[in-house]
Order: C-alpha cells, then sequence, then structure tokens
C-alpha cells in the first residue's frame, strides 16, 4: 500500500506492506488531515520515524470485532498497554507504555490503511461527512482544555494564533460561554472565527489588552507567541499550552513566579463530545479547508500546508 | 542612617537620610536575612535601585497608630495602592501600582530604619526570638504554595534545591503530612531537613524516582534543577516555581504539552500563619543560620551568601 513516510531525514511517498497487527482493527483510511505535529516531526520532532499523521476518518475492514467491520470510523491516537493503573480506569492518553499514531511507536493515518486497537474506534454518525469527520481529532484535542483547565461564562479567554488549532480553540471555548479574543495575523483566518461571534485582534493591537485576561491559549508555536500570552495573562491567571515543536523556548520564569501564573500543557481531549459537536454542526470546520490532494501528491502537501494563508490540508488516499 | 544600597550597578555600605513615608511607620530594624532575591537584583533583577533587603525584624519607632510604637514587628513586603479591587479585598500581593520592599520602588530591610504601611506590619509573639521571627517572610513564602496547589497527605511531593528557600519549603509541605522528599547537593544541608524527618537524596540518585511525583517545588533555581524537576514528575503532576532571578530559562514547551504538566509561579505568602509556625516551634529555622554580620560588612555579608555550604546569611544594623 501507499503510505507518506518520514524516516533517514527524508520525507517520501513509499510502498510498503499493509499494517499487521494481532487483535487490532485494520482501518481503510477514506480521509487523513495534516496536522502541525506531522510538520514539526518531518523538522525532528519527537524522533518519530514511520508513516506521519494522526487525523483519520476510515472504514473498518476488519477487526477481531465482527460488528465494526464495514463501519465508518475516527480513533483516538493514544493506544495504551492495557494493564496499567491509567488504562484500566479507560484513559490511556499517559500511559508510559503507549504508542501513538503517527507520532510514537506506531505507523500513522496519511496511507491507505492503519491499525489501532478496536477500543480506540468511534463509529461516525450518518449525517457527518467525511470532511467534518476528519476534524474530530483536533477538535478533541481543542475541548481537551477545559479538563485541564476551568472555563465558564466568567471567564475572559484569549487565543494566541489563529492557524488551524487556535481557530478551533477558540471556537471551541467560545461554546463555553466565556467571552474569546482570537488574536492572529492573517485577516482571512480571522474572519472565520468572527463570523462565528468570536472578537479578533492583530497582535499590534493586542498589547493594549495588557493582563485583561484569566485564561489565555498559546496556539502560535512561536516564541513571540508565548511571550505576548504572558503579557494578556492577569496575575494568577492561566497560559494554557497547545502546540508541540523541537527545541526549547526561552522563558521568563521570574515573570511566572511574580505574577503567580500558572503554565498548564493540554495534549489531547476525548473523541465523543467533538464528534457530538461535529454532529450539530457547532463548530465550523468546512471554513477551515484550504486544500486536498491525493495521497501521491504528500510531499507537496506537507509544503502546502507550511505556506502562510493556508489552514487544513486534506488527504485522500 | 546606615544602609546597604544597589546603585549604579555598585552594592556599597552607605549613609543616607532617615526614610520619609507621611501616613507610614518608621521601623528601626533589629535583625535582617539576606534572601537569594538581593543576590539576583545585584546581578541584575528586577532592575531596582536603592536599598535592598526584605526579610526583617524591628521595631516601630514612630507609626499613626500610636498603639504600635514600642512594638516588636515584622512586615508583609507588597504595598499595595489601597484603592484597586485586589488592595480592597485585603491583598495587595498582586496589585498593579505596588511597591515591594527592597525589591520594586521602595526602599528596603538591609538598613538602620525602613517605613512600611501600619496595615503590612505584625507585632511578633514575645516567645519568637529575633532570630526566629525574621524568618517570616521567608517561611510565609514556603507556605504561600500551598495557596497555589492543593497539597494533601496523600501528595507525593519533592523539593529540588536544598539552599536556604529549599529548606523552608520541604518543612513547611512536610508539615500538611505529605511525604516529601528533599533533592540537593549539600550533605550539611540536607542533614537538616533528615532531622526533621523529610527524606532527602542527592540528585544523582533522583533519577532513579522520575516521574513518581505529584508535586515538585523547583527552589534551585538552575536550569538543571529545572529540568530535573521536570523529570521527577508524574503526567499531570504540577512544578511549582519558586526562584525569581535574572534571564531566561530554556524549557522543552514540548514536554509539558505531551506530559500535560501545570507549571505554577508561586511566590509571597500570608505572615500570619508563619508567625504562628514560629511561635509553636514547628519549623527549624535556627540551623538555617550560617553566619550573621554587622550593617556595616554588608557588603562582605552579600558575597558570602553567594558561597556554596552558606545558608541564611543575618545582618545586624
Amino acid at each position: 500500500m501507499r503510505a507518506l513516510r518520514y524516516e533517514h531525514e527524508r520525507l517520501t511517498v513509499a510502498e510498503i506492506p499493509k499494517p499487521q497487527g494481532a487483535g487490532e482493527a485494520l482501518v481503510r483510511v477514506t480521509l487523513s488531515g495534516i496536522c502541525n505535529t506531522d510538520i514539526e516531526i518531518v523538522r525532528g520532532y519527537a524522533g518519530f520515524e514511520g508513516t506521519i499523521g494522526h487525523e483519520f476518518v476510515g472504514v473498518v475492514e476488519s477487526a477481531p470485532d465482527a460488528a465494526l467491520v464495514g463501519r465508518r470510523v475516527v480513533g483516538e491516537i493514544n493506544a495504551g498497554c492495557g494493564r496499567c493503573a491509567l488504562c484500566l480506569k479507560g484513559d490511556p492518553r499517559h500511559c508510559p507504555d503507549r504508542t501513538v499514531l503517527g507520532i510514537h511507536g506506531r505507523d500513522g493515518a496519511h496511507a491507505e490503511f492503519l491499525r489501532l486497537p478496536v477500543v480506540n474506534l468511534l463509529p461516525v454518525p450518518e449525517e457527518v461527512p467525511d470532511e467534518r469527520a476528519v476534524f474530530a481529532e483536533p477538535l478533541a484535542a481543542a475541548l481537551g482544555i477545559t479538563e485541564r483547565v476551568k472555563v465558564t461564562e466568567e471567564t475572559r479567554v484569549a487565543v494566541v494564533g489563529d492557524g488551524k488549532l487556535g481557530l478551533l480553540c477558540a471556537q471551541a471555548l467560545a461554546l463555553t460561554g466565556a467571552s474569546v479574543l482570537l488574536v492572529g495575523k492573517h485577516e482571512e483566518k480571522l474572519r472565520i472565527a468572527s463570523q462565528r461571534g468570536i472578537e479578533t485582534i492583530m497582535p499590534g493591537e493586542a498589547v493594549a489588552r495588557a493582563r485583561a485576561f484569566d485564561v489565555v491559549v498559546e496556539a502560535s508555536g512561536s516564541e513571540k507567541g508565548f511571550a505576548l500570552a504572558l503579557d494578556l495573562l492577569r496575575p494568577r491567571g492561566v497560559l494554557v499550552l497547545k502546540s508541540t515543536f523541537k527545541g526549547t523556548t526561552e522563558v521568563d520564569a521570574a515573570r511566572i513566579v511574580v505574577d503567580e501564573i500558572s503554565v498548564v500543557g493540554s495534549r489531547c481531549g476525548r473523541f465523543a463530545p467533538a464528534l457530538g459537536l461535529l454532529e450539530k454542526g457547532a463548530v465550523d470546520v468546512e471554513s477551515l479547508i484550504s486544500e486536498e490532494y491525493g495521497l501521491a501528491d504528500g510531499v507537496h502537501a506537507m509544503q502546502r500546508a507550511t505556506q502562510p494563508g493556508v489552514i487544513k490540508v486534506l488527504l485522500r488516499p
């Protein structure tokens, strides 16, 4: 089968055998989405080699659970050991022996087929087309913020970064009833948020709102974005880090101490609430789709995904 | 009067006029303590110029409130505007217009006299000698951790750094009933903690305890200490930052995201609980006193305070 692979510091579309996995489901991928984490992996993040990609929708080809065969599914990306205390509680996201689809120890989703444990798969409601369902993973990650930080109607929230992650975070947090400000550099991206009633602003103007926010989400993945996010926070406010990227960030630790800020990391969320919102159409994901390519053009698609102005790039095997 | 001052990038003992302050109390300092923040200020931290020092005990010479005159007092170091919402709630620690004794906009405690608002002063119980009372500020700061992070008997706590701050944090957190591990490089400092029943360990051995702690307090102020503190934390654990220092720290932000860690800044605590513990003798502060100098030898005392093996250095005006 065909797969988009990062190996020996090179990104290529390669022919490899169909994935094998005793006791796991085999999924024929119908659509996959390029995430910034994919781009960072090609820059060396996470030291991963293999098939990249972790946002997908597909159809189950074979599975230990026969009832799943033929079902259209999305899949949680963390596959736990099944035996540790975390896994036994039903949450393998921090299992120390986990593999992670297309990120750690497990081939990913930019391929004709992938495999995942049956327990990771969620059937997609009929009303949700593939082009929406493929956003289940990143939308779950955006919703995951509320697992880590209390956000209510009274919370003043800012999101820094108007990329695909920032646009999903802003929409997800606005659903709580909180007032949300999205800070970004791209008028056309900010427009997607403002059409959903979210206030938007350019970074230069955001400076005037220093220390005005209870919660700020850093979704730009840049050092400047991190510094701006800190500036926007009130004392004892919460800075949420969402972006994973290679390398270190210079942090003014004294600022965190003096203003008694909490910096809270947030990674993966739960899929079920995300699928529910996609079914209701509560979040605009269609406007985030910039381009779609065949898997054979995967290398070009990855390059396009790094371009300014491009939001979500999809791959169709 | 005599004062230890940092001005024009030079630290000197100078003769300056007694401090004036309409509506504030004048305190004759009887003993002051050198904090790492004093040392960092002399390295350029906080951009402060003037009389340094913020840990003290003294006697009120004059005050708008006559009942205070002659009383032995310690004093909270943040002086608020008295008008903002935070000040009106009785907590000026994050007042945006605050001055901070010996740190920001207000001459400090390494002097014969200082001034502070009456509301900042707390009478010292008779049973608490000056040598204990002078620890009210740093002990309050250590106790302040529990304002920011929930610590119970079930919490597994590690403190990284066996300096004066680390030794106070370890003791303060052990009082909650939590199991506390103190990580440090100096046998003679670790002994102070182990004599209070606190488990101690060298950094090299601590590596074997990776991911075993719910809460880790970074009190070393070093980049290596920060990295070790991260290593000790379990996923979704809380890293408490206590040290203020000049410059930035290289942080592996992806690690914070992937393990969903919370990094929580903690600065000043409340004095009343600290005074209560000093009165009960619940915390060993005497063993932390390494050396005492006259204020005239303040520059030498500051140099001594930077030496390995030296813990708390006191100044007597």
